[in-house]
């Protein structure tokens, strides 16, 4: 009899016929032995509309009082669900943040768990019930309701099952699994049946947006073995798991993308201590996201080009913020470009293999593909190239790192 | 500089507009120099689409749930209009029922208030701030949220103002007061600035449905002045007080009707002990809300005709109830009828005032109405008429008690 954690979102609880759906898939998991601990997000559209209305009553407002309008939106979705549970002959009662307690600090609306205390859940779990617990919320310090900001019902889930022991958490999304790549743009993209946190983490963090990165963070940190799977149909997901846990490993696992990036050059930058600090510390200060740095030193010696990459939406600022600083900066030129995409290769296997990265730039040479700028990590190997040529090169590299599903014939 | 406890309905922040208007209605209080808390109802149509959602997910459906679901209509409010409130700079803070906290006992979907504590509040009062407490919700032993049932944000206001011994409970409804009678049928009624608690009391279970009765009850008990008036326009409106604080007491304060009563007379019941309590035991069994009772010795003096009335939704029922248990009680016939009034005269003066049940008999006798059943109070006298004089009824009556306003020229 194992506990398990098991998380729907939005999508999964947006009418309730669907959470009908997800009371039956638990009562499944309780037919066969299984302690069950559900989390649940707020009806899809919910949140949004509560958000509106905070926004609507003032543009800037108090973000302990948004967390109460907010939190709202997940108290519905459990009372709801333990209704449909019950209907359904499983025990089953909700727990809202600060009945749990789940304790958070005081940054409302973008709060942290900082301590689970598991004694209530317990006795439910013990008396034979599935404890149903509202996503996304906890109690802060000063006694009043905290969200985690969007997305936060996974760290939710994942936490109870650090705080529980739970033998794993599934979370259950409208897709299926983590696969190769993006099965929009690459027909044989494959679902992988497991992954590393590691590799999880890069593919979340570029774009893959299956799980939050900071609940992947959370599951690494405890070893929570974390499960990606659909609510709609019945079959395994993939599971994100530590890598000893993986026997074959591949030396590449999946290839992620990510579109919308800009370049920024800065040209014939003075070289002298301290001015890369001096480059960004007023992009920062303006809230621009950079990305990936490269330096290189210009032909004179005396001076450096830097480049970086922005989010496309952020570009004008930066550009704004560059130029302001010129004067202070003493730069000669700034070259900048819209419209190109972020293309990664992540494997935790590529640390004991050389020649991932070669391969990477073979496979797109023989395409024509023009590498702009080229940033690597320990598990990942990431390009910047023009946007056009995303799905080719996607399809060129999922191809070359052998990741084609093998049951359809590979075209040449 | 007082304290008042300030109730907007469902329909007084029914959008982000209301809730605004609500807020700068509270300012001005403050302007003034109160201390204010407010307590709010859910914004209309969020608490019937919870209940809906409820009964949607199973038609029977545990309290605790249906409490933690429709408690989300208040939470709400109480959020947004604190940040509204905090836009008009006026320094505000929600308070949910379990953050006051508001103790109930565990009769979850109408529970009762046990106790409140006032700390949280009085901190935040003392420091400069409006308290907005989520009204018909509280704490119940059990450590989950309890709602107190349908209007229970009018109890909840009357509950805190109690408490906190406020100096008048302001109840802002969609009408700006109580009337002598409902103007909607007779033109010349007035609005009362003052009303007893026992006649307000009579008037609210009679139909004038203004305030909950629960909460004129609650008002009594403790003495709380309580203001009904209207949340669009800004004038004063009636003040529900005990009797010592009017000065110049009419005999007859306003004239109430429900309609929509059915009346049922037992011929020839035997009359012998206890037969009362056997005939009225079955129909309180069968939940048949039986109102007025008369009793009257038949003419051979052995036997009773027993009369009441029900609500006519009741009558189907109650008639079967009997029917079926004729063979018990041994009457000889069954008489019914539905499409009658109940026409009540209320004032606390008729109790040292001769005369007023007579005049009304008169009168009515005068426009040629049969009354059917008579029954009184010591500050009140009722009688079941035919529905269709309702009007006719209700406009005699205004005039021969002196009710009828002033600037008016009264037509004959």
């Amino acid at each position: 009899m194992a506990l398990v954690v098991k998380k729907f979102g939005g999508t999964s609880v947006g009418d309730i016929d669907r959470i009908r759906n997800v009371a039956s898939r638990v009562k499944t998991a309780v037919d066969n032995g299984d302690d069950v601990v559900v989390v649940v997000s707020a009806m899809s559209g919910t949140t949004n509309r509560l958000v509106e209305y905070c926004r609507s009553a003032a543009p800037l407002h108090d973000a302990r009082e948004y967390d109460t309008v907010v939190a709202a939106g997940e108290q519905i979705t459990v009372g709801l669900l333990s209704i449909c549970l019950q209907e359904l002959g499983v025990p089953a009662r909700s727990f809202l943040g600060w009945q749990v307690p789940i304790h958070t600090n005081e940054v409302h609306g973008a709060a942290r768990i900082e301590e689970i205390e598991t004694g209530n859940l317990r006795a439910c779990i013990d008396g034979g019930r599935v404890a149903v617990v509202a996503g996304f919320q906890g109690l802060a310090e000063d006694g009043r309701i905290a969200t985690l900001g969007r997305g936060g019902s996974d760290t939710s889930a994942v936490a109870l099952a650090a705080a529980l022991g739970a033998e794993r958490c599934d979370i259950y999304t409208d897709v299926d699994g983590v696969y190769t790549t993006d099965p929009r743009i690459v027909p044989r993209a494959r679902k992988l049946d497991r992954i590393t946190y590691e590799e999880m983490l890069e593919m979340a963090s570029l774009g893959a947006k299956v799980l939050q990165t900071r609940s992947v963070a959370l599951a690494m940190k405890y070893g929570v073995r974390t499960q990606v799977l659909s609510s709609f149909e019945n079959k395994p997901g993939t599971l994100v798991v530590s890598e000893d846990e993986i026997v074959e490993q591949e030396v590449v696992s999946g290839i992620a993308y990510s579109r919308g990036e800009a370049k920024v050059t800065v040209v014939a930058l003075k070289d002298r201590p301290g001015m890369v600090a001096h480059l960004f510390g007023p992009l920062a200060d303006a809230n621009v996201n950079v990305d990936m740095i490269v330096q290189s030193a210009s032909e004179d010696g005396r001076s450096t080009d830097v480049t970086f990459t922005v989010p496309e939406d952020d570009l004008k600022r930066a550009v704004k913020v560059l130029e302001d600083a010129r004067g202070d900066l003493g730069y000669r030129d700034l070259v900048y470009t819209g419209n190109v995409v972020k293309l990664s290769v992540v494997g935790v296997g590529m640390r004991s293999h050389a020649g991932v990265a070669r391969r990477m730039f073979d496979a797109l040479a023989e395409k024509g593909i023009n590498i702009q700028v080229i940033s690597t990590s320990e598990i990942k190997v990431s390009v910047l190239i023009d946007d056009e040529y995303t799905e080719l090169a996607l399809r060129a590299l999922h191809t070359v790192y052998g990741l084609d599903a093998v049951n359809e014939p590979v075209a040449e």
